[in-house]
């Protein structure tokens, strides 16, 4: 399990803007990569001085430059220099415990939000956090380590696939966060089946464990919650936005990530009515277990102890007990005990509990 | 059950616009139907070619052209190439997995909306997805598989009865969401009937398998109104809507479908509170029957406890218990045990758990 | 129990407008009841024939007509193509299982309630459908069978009491909605009594027959809220309303049943409230109950099975069991007895179980 | 407990503005006391004859006429009359069930509140009605019985205290409403130490009469909320009103008991949640009980079910019994009786139930 | 556990704006601190007579003047004579139950918040009220007793760090309320990790203590909810608000602050959602322990009393009993239990119970 908290902690008491770095170290060293294009010329370059990317500042051509790793403040402070970004945004960027959003400063658009995956070592979904700005010509996107799903934008760029090469700066940042989006559709598959497993394991045989697996997805849902509601609310910003940043025709673009998001949460909702559900089944599953369990208690309670009385009564020592004396107190005796028995069975059975 | 979530997750990383189909192949092959229509004339055409659909284009009359089957993406580029449709349009109309909506493009209206009906077969509410094209003269409308829900509305045209002649494309476009509304009030006297079939079962005979349908209808229910929900502002949107393709003799129209998702929305936030009402109902059912097994054996174990006990002492074998060689020994024990046997019976009678 | 759902369906894939009785049949023929009245004037005539209304259409007076019964749909065509009202209003009077609105068609307003009253054979609450139509200077109203309900009105019409000979179509049309709002406070009394009769059942001898009660008594609030909230909205739309059909003078009044509609509102969700307390109490009671039962069982088992023990000790046949030949062994092993039971009692008193 | 809703159905089918009382007769006969004040003059009069107010209609001064007991309707006739206060407001005045609001008539505002007090004598909380008229000039109250709660003001504005003899009737009007909203902190004070009681009697030893008082307690809250949160809107519609009958000067006062209201919201949904996770506590407590219950019949059943068969092995009559023989049989059997017994305990100490 | 309401009771009946202490009285002595500064000049003084700021009040230089401790209400009035704030404001510094808000009073800015630290004495979270009046030249704050707090901003404002000397009161106001936000995470932390830990004890070994300190970290909730809630909106006001106090640039940084106020919200509402669920957990462990301590009564019963019944067989005394006579009657017998075992422990492996 995650931790609940960051440890945002250690910023108490420090003015605001101070770079610290909040959250788990998650990349060795920083990485940046610097991709150049237009509709002609396409460059890509991979480096570790963040000083390289300043010459790309007033070209006209579209930047877009991302770095993975962010503990290393210098890095962010030299680009923030270079760029003029408010210092408040440097201090978002590293601070990994931030919700989704969304904020216009004019010269530039500074985007949080949360990259999901499936940890396959931990058996759980992890998240990323992932910065955007967006200025006129250039994107610089922050990551936390590097992943594998910027590749892909990077690989329709390289190639000059589909409308990217041809349009601006706001369809790129359109495009990373599209690509975030979508991935929340494959984590949601996989609880989806994770669901379906756990809802036929509580019909064929709940355990404990079942419940424990149960109250884990419940979590997982609370974090994916915390992701992608803000982010909602952030994107519509962006679509609704009149900041000359976002061309009109990247809005409907970004309506259909909007509407994307609509549905990530729809699923969310859907998924956490389904594992509410799923406990009022375990516990009623239980109580019927229990239900069971007494039944056979009584059952054998109900038919033992009468005979056993019965048996207790000609024990007994008494010196006069005629019935004792007789040849056929003791076959006597025992047909009535299963008398009783086959009486008690039937009752069983009437009550349904047998 | 249908699975959880469709397989979305092939379309991450592909750049928007991407045309793949999402979600079960419920078709063969697509048939498209063509229909146009003015006040006097009347045509109606099948074909399997999507060419024949273009000369339809720039005629004045109203081309309402239908098409069963939505997995051959050549069709839907062709006619989105012809008619000038946003790729987003083509794309969100091959994936089925969309929750409706409304959008606006200003030479044509996209309008998506689930079909429902009861499938015999699986014994459950199944969705499929309806799409529209709405422009100035002509409807286009996509369905997972043929149906006969829009055969009515065939059959009003060619009768020219009603009003549906005489008006233009737009109205066209609320009879077909009209009848897919309609269709939704089928759908739920299906399932009011289910729920008051399970209601009296609950009261007569409660069983785990009565649970589980309840737990199946509830989760209906969370599918029901994720396909209405959104419906709602859809058709809401419509109504109120600038649109110069909606007239205002339609407006009326749109806000009497609107008060009918209103009433399903109604209905199924009703059953939602009927479900969860039937759940404690069937949980408390348990802990009476729980209570009643509990009675059975604390009454059997209260009556014969006892006397087992005093036949127990009888049945020591000290030498010196003068009342075993006493003549009325015998009958006194005996009668003692029955008056304790009746005290008791008097006790349970009186908590009244006999 | 009143059906969940209507047999709506039988309307699918008919054309908007079509005039369809939906609902129970409720009276044998349709009645035409006729007011006519000013300040000085007063007319009253109850007819079968629907033609008799058409003289009162272009009267300055004002014409009160009223239908009881309206399962004979060719009133109402006739009624309609005189008035001209929209096809889709006369579809809605017949349709019984609609929803609270009011609607604005420019000339006249068309406004649906439900009437609701104690139905004493069932003895459960029931709702019938009033639609009322108003117009510059007359009130339509339709009821699904004579009542009683607006006789009082008629009355003060009659006797010219009050404002109402003096006042308007508008006022006429709020009194009918008046008196069916007030009735619904005659109706929430009813079921409040029931409530506290319930409650003081709970406390003192709750049985499986309370929880049926609780629930039916339960659906009875949701088919109240689903008769209640919608009205609301109408009303209010009604007093903000801009029609020049309702004065000035009658915005206060409107503004009173608002308020009214609004403390029904209140009671219900007060009602709803208090019957899940119930359910939680129902609940625990039973939990306590059987903790009462296991208590009997527990101290019977506990006191006995020592006791049991300590006899069938003394009753085996070892050959050399020294105690068995002493004359004090028997009344020894009494006390011992007498000694283990009472150190038992003491153990359950300060357990708080005695 | 109070009942659940007043006798309102006596009004059903009167007309509007009909004058009758709702709700219980708290006092004997109503008594009106008259003050009339400026900055300079003072005034106060007793009187049981409506009449005498009239002649403080005109004049300049405040004057606050205040009316204890208001089931006399004839003086609400009268001073309806003489000031022209609209009939609906008479009405809303004589109706002690009346939801907090506030109406502006233009002239003069009309304001309802509920006074909430503790009841000694049926130890709960009890509401009585006040309604306010405030005019430019006056202030006319109206309570349900003769409280002590207005002698405060009535004391500053004799003694000239504040600056309640400085300013004009809306502050007046503003004193009384804080008078009432100040009196909820005492009640919710009151119903504060009740919670925490029961919360400690929970804790300690919760029974089923814990039980009855957490739903008489969340029954309060119920009234309380009722009673409170229209309030809360009324109160802003006030301060934001744009009434000439409101100074700018008493808008901050109106702000001040304002967040005085939603203070008092804050805690009884406070108190709410905090009832609801008694009840919690209450049911887990009673199953704790149970499952300690249980632990001692299981142990004391598990522990002497085997010795008492060990017992009943040896107390069989067959003739050939080798071990009965035995001069060691017995203390053998009672050593394996002791080992069985150890054993046994060993096993519940590890499993905790010890 | 802190009171649920503070004695507010005793200024019932008192005119508004008289000066009361509400709460308990946490500092000895009322300390006043002056800090008074520009770009260029610092000046810093501590005293307790409230007459030294007087002559601060028109130096165009920032002055901050703190009072730790508010219960000595002769200070309060002094200052608000001299820099003539309202009476009411002035109460509600007292008022230490007050909840979180902002009031523009045109020329200062009046804001309530709470401070919240881990007590570590009670262990468990409290909440001291701070008052903070911004002026155009000054920050006027209010705290119940001397924290640590506010130092570290002192420092900053000694040392010349950052930008809190160039920027006017506005910014020192926003620096305050960051702090006491700051503060709200090193809280949040805290009970991060108690829930965790709460978490893992409910899944080792669950106990009646472990739901009594799930009911207090719940009541923390509802406190901490009641502390953060209101301030959104008040900072929200503060950042939209057209207050001439508010320079633009101070804008951004109050954004900031709003950010973080909601993420404490979501992280509070996160903490409910889990903490309702753990409920759930150890409601349904309880169950689940129930179950077992039933299986092994049930178990030990089924198995024992069939062969005590059949020992008790062969004990009775019944003359003519063949089996006793014969050689194998015992050995036979015993066999027989045997048997009858090994059957029962079957059945009970094959239903899971063992």
């Amino acid at each position: 399990m995650p931790r609940l908290t960051k440890q945002r902690s250690k910023k108490a008491g420090l003015p605001p803007g101070t770079l610290i770095h909040i959250g788990e170290r998650k990349a060795e060293e920083a990485k940046i990569t610097i991709i150049d294009y237009d509709g002609d010329h396409y460059q890509e370059r991979e480096t570790r001085t963040v000083e390289e990317c300043f010459s790309f500042k007033d070209k006209p051509t579209v930047t877009w430059i991302n770095i993975d790793g962010i503990h290393e403040t210098q890095i962010l402070e030299k680009l923030g220099d270079c760029y003029g970004f408010h210092h408040l945004v440097l201090e978002d960027i590293l601070n990994t415990d931030h919700r989704p959003k969304m904020e216009d400063y004019g010269d530039y658009i500074y985007v949080v939000l949360k990259m999901l995956y499936f940890d396959k070592e931990g058996q759980q979904i992890a998240a990323d956090q992932v910065s955007l700005i967006l200025g006129s010509n250039f994107v610089i996107s922050f990551q936390e380590r590097e992943g594998e799903l910027f590749e892909t934008i990077r690989g329709r760029i390289r190639n000059g696939k589909g409308r990217i090469r041809k349009m601006g700066a706001d369809y790129l940042a359109y495009s990373v966060i599209d690509a975030i989006v979508d991935q929340y559709f494959v984590v949601l598959e996989k609880l989806g089946e994770e669901i379906e497993f756990l809802e036929d394991q509580l019909v064929s045989h709940p355990t404990p464990a079942t419940l424990q697996t149960l109250h884990n997805l419940k979590r997982e849902m609370l974090m994916l919650r915390k992701s992608v509601w803000p982010l909602r609310e952030a994107i519509s910003c962006l679509e609704r936005g009149e900041s000359s940043l976002l061309k009109e025709t990247t809005a409907v673009y970004l309506r259909d990530v909007y509407d994307h998001t609509i549905q990530v949460i729809d699923t969310i909702e859907t998924f956490r009515d389904m594992l509410s559900g799923m406990l009022d089944i375990y516990l009623s599953s239980i109580s019927n277990k229990m239900n069971e369990v007494m039944k056979v208690l009584t059952i054998i309670a109900t038919l033992f102890m009468p005979l056993t009385f019965l048996a207790g009564i000609y024990g007994m020592n008494f010196k006069y007990m005629p019935e004792l004396e007789k040849q056929w107190g003791y076959p006597a005796i025992l047909l009535l005990m299963l008398a009783i028995a086959i009486v008690m069975l039937v009752y069983f059975k009437r009550k349904r509990w047998l």
